[in-house]
């Protein structure tokens, strides 16, 4: 949850909030990057060692250096906070592949959000903001741009970066398309209790990039073959 | 929690328990039918005017006319009480389609499950037996056996019966791509707040039937007339 490396606005999933002179501007549009990185980072050890709902904004001062009053001038609630440092740490660790394979890049990030949410206190935290989110409408909004709406915008990018390649086809409705790849690992994480790992990704990239209707190629009966007879040929 | 086996199993999304003499038996298997029908009758009922939290074993007493030692007998809480109910009604209004034809099969499995958490107190209802199952290990192994599990196994049975029939194709991981067409509805619900009617289910059925990846015939200058070629209409 740690790793560092600089990341300016290169891609979708970056949270918003551009940096601003670190005092004295009177513009308050948001933390100076030293700030929210201090903040997050220290949100992010806190959460890997205690339950998301006790890391409080004095636990975070104290770990960050950062003081009370600042944090509370940028994030209304614990509950923004978490769910904004959640996002930022996400979106570290899972850069947006960029392979010329959409196959390969959707496995790639699958990958990489499965694997995110996999250790530490991921999978609670996101079921922890999932439960605010569902007791608050007020939190709801701001769980659905930040954290669910991110990783979405993510997922629709690869695949139009696809379609501008001519891999994926046309005429998919994208939003169905992250509905089902992003819905099925958190209908795991979540709703079924089932494993996230890497045969997981596997077999969905499988199931969502060549669907699951029988065509002509998968095998040799003749009688079957003619039952599914469409216009296009397999893979 | 106390029910024990399967009932006359006319299809799987049915919910468990035998129907037991009505008293005197001491075998103690289940509630009667009458008894089950009756209980969770009422149950619906509360839900539809109350949040599901409000339906406590009393007011379910008063309005089903079965006693509270019974139903205490049956039912160890009020959530176990509310997640049988919930399922059973959901199967009543869900019945397993068998037209034939796979995708129609899903479109329309998928229609009813859409209709059925979309009005009422259906949507707070999941999300309040996924947050109680969030907070409590021993409620999400009811939680993920009758609510998710008898849904999963309909899916599954559609997929399976697809394969037979030769429409789907033989190597498909059924448990992926139930993740992503079940996963799908459920993350518009609880996660992103999208609506989930008639233009997404045939979005989703699309996508996960056909899949996202271009084919050779969608190429070309008239590829996005091509691709909708296909033999049955798409919606």
């Amino acid at each position: 949850m740690t790793r560092s490396q600089p990341r300016p606005a290169e891609r979708p999933g970056t949270a918003p909030g551009p940096p601003v002179p670190r005092a004295g501007t009177g513009a308050r549009r948001g933390p100076s990057e030293q700030t929210r990185r201090r903040v997050f980072l220290a949100v992010g050890a806190l959460v890997e060692r205690l339950d998301h709902r006790s890391v409080t904004v004095d636990a975070v001062a104290r770990a960050s250096g950062v003081g009370r009053s600042t944090i509370y001038r940028h994030w209304p609630s614990r509950q923004v906070l978490v769910l904004e440092a959640y996002s930022w740490t996400t979106n570290r660790v899972t850069p947006l592949p960029d392979t010329g394979d959409v196959v390969e890049d959707l496995r790639v990030y699958l990958s990489e959000l499965a694997f995110c949410t996999s250790f530490g206190g991921a999978a609670p935290t996101v079921a922890g903001l999932l439960v605010d989110a569902l007791e608050d409408a007020e939190f709801a909004v701001a769980f659905r741009r930040v954290l669910v709406g991110e990783r979405r915008r993510a997922f629709a990018t690869i695949l139009a970066r696809g379609q501008q390649r001519g891999q994926v086809r046309p005429d998919l409705d994208r939003d169905a398309a992250v509905d089902a790849l992003y819905g099925a690992l958190h209908h795991r994480l979540l709703m079924s209790g089932q494993p996230v790992d890497g045969p997981f990704v596997a077999a969905l990239v499988d199931v969502v990039t060549r669907g699951l209707v029988a065509r002509p190629a998968d095998d040799g009966s003749a009688a079957a073959a003619r039952t599914r007879e469409r216009p296009r040929s397999a893979d």
